[in-house]
């Protein structure tokens, strides 16, 4: 019985490092490099080739190494005996709440614009607004759009919510569907963390743009395909927006020939705000292997119908 | 009676626009453009061009614009009888925390790095440390040092502090003067805020960057002369130092031919990390000019010979 990684773009080695701690007697291997596929039971995905699955015969359990199960559920070629895993990890909002307050304190403080300044050795000093004279409005209410407007609360920040209903959180100034404009005209830095659904795609263009008070900035941490880039280019040429500092991209990696790349007031990070922490789901893949090993029943087992 | 401005480098038409808020029927003038000198009783001065009050005969008050006099005090052409007084401000200890929380947080979610990436179009997705596997070590633990320790700590770092004599602080781990190995063997972001004295001018050098854990980053906010730029520089080259993030320089506007400029690995600010608020200084600048009309005590006047 053995354990494979099918893992596209996050440090299959490292994982397979953290896994070998917790299990040193255990034989771990990288796809594709495996030595005998019958052996494989345990199966540990992100972003995995679909199909991939089919040559393992004996698998009984795929984990998804993150919060996320759809890339495995869309691969219709899974057996439906197999059972899907998650990661379960209250840092993950902690993650994201943590760089959404590590760039709305990079917009106040100017830090981006002294970079850009650093390339022309230019030194000059701009005033900044503190967090308690700064409105930060976010997009988006969920589970880490709550979890990202307490933390920019506690740090002095001033914070507007908006969602399709209205909320009650303690400390934020709530707004619903029909308050979006109120929201807007309001909001100096514009956090977007929206799910993606049908009603949601393409949802931030040039109409939420011109609302916002000229020269504000705006963050995008939740998917790419909620903008309109032609939208907010403009809106960036004519200076309605300060900075576009963005995480995510309709395609990713964002291709080479895309202008936000060398854009000056564009600043972009690579879907880097929130990752699955190596200890903790490391602890939770080894626990549910023993589980396995000894037939026990597993954690954080998903409903394969439901989605999650 | 009338206001004179003299600021170097700092805003002067928005400090006057300030002032005339605050006292809307007033003279305010920016030097050198001064109607007449006679009338001149209270000068506000940040960084004044030396020697330049002795044509004021009838002045009575200099105000410095922020905490320190001693732009003023080393002025020995200015008359025993003429006031000085400062601003006091804990928004100033407030900004400091805030702009080292900032750097911080970039620091440990690889900001930068991106930020160099986006140069050549790179994607490269590199993993994170969250603030409570970072370890900060402050160098000098006064008012400013205790404030950011504080902040830090909030916001989930683990923060150790060391100081010539050692002081007892909440949540923080404190290092006295002969414990300064081991507070260096386990920082991994050491940020110098150290006050100015003959002890401690080049005191960051070598000897601290060689005791530090391998790809460790520095922040300067205190003082340029703390530090030994070659020394600086040679770490950075032999990737002791990860980032040296400074905002503070022996000679300020930074020279165009100083190496930090084009160094990869340096991020350069314009000593921003705290100025005084417009808001709250305005406020005590007109109070205390009102209090000189109305012949009351002023308030914050500095004892000259003790220097604050």
């Amino acid at each position: 019985m053995s354990i494979a990684l099918f893992i596209q773009h996050r440090f299959s080695e490292r994982w397979k490092d953290h896994l070998t701690t917790l299990l040193p007697d255990q034989k771990i291997e990288i796809y594709p490099e495996i030595e005998n596929p019958d052996m494989v039971e345990y199966a540990i995905s992100w972003k995995h080739e679909m199909g991939v699955f089919s040559q393992f015969k004996n698998l009984k359990v795929i984990a998804s190494l993150g919060a996320g199960v759809h890339h495995i559920l869309k691969d219709e070629s899974i057996s439906k005996e197999i059972k899907v895993t998650r990661i379960v990890d209250d840092q993950l909002q902690k993650d994201m709440a943590s760089f959404v307050l590590t760039q709305c304190l990079n917009v106040s403080r100017n830090i981006f614009q002294y970079l850009r300044q650093q390339e022309n050795k230019e030194w000059k000093l701009s005033t900044y607004k503190t967090p308690e004279e700064t409105k930060v409005g976010i997009l988006g209410m969920g589970v880490l759009g709550k979890a990202t407007a307490q933390l920019l609360h506690q740090n002095g920040f001033q914070v507007l919510g908006w969602s399709r209903s209205k909320k009650e959180i303690d400390h934020i100034t709530t707004y619903e569907a029909s308050e979006l404009n109120q929201f807007l005209s309001q909001t100096e830095i514009l956090v977007c963390l929206l799910p993606i659904t049908k009603a949601t795609i393409g949802i931030v263009n040039h109409e939420i743009f011109n609302q916002l008070p000229k020269g504000s900035s705006f963050i995008n941490v939740a998917r790419g395909e909620l903008v309109e880039d032609a939208d907010l280019l403009q809106a960036l040429e004519k200076k309605q927006l300060n900075w576009a500092i963005l995480d995510v991209f309709k395609e990713e990696p964002l291709p080479e020939d895309h202008l936000f790349w060398e854009h000056p007031k564009v600043v972009i990070t690579p879907h880097s705000a929130s990752l699955t922490n190596p200890k903790t789901a490391s602890k939770q893949l080894a626990e549910n292997y023993l589980r396995l090993e000894e037939k026990k029943d597993l954690l954080n087992v998903v409903d394969r119908e439901r989605g999650y």
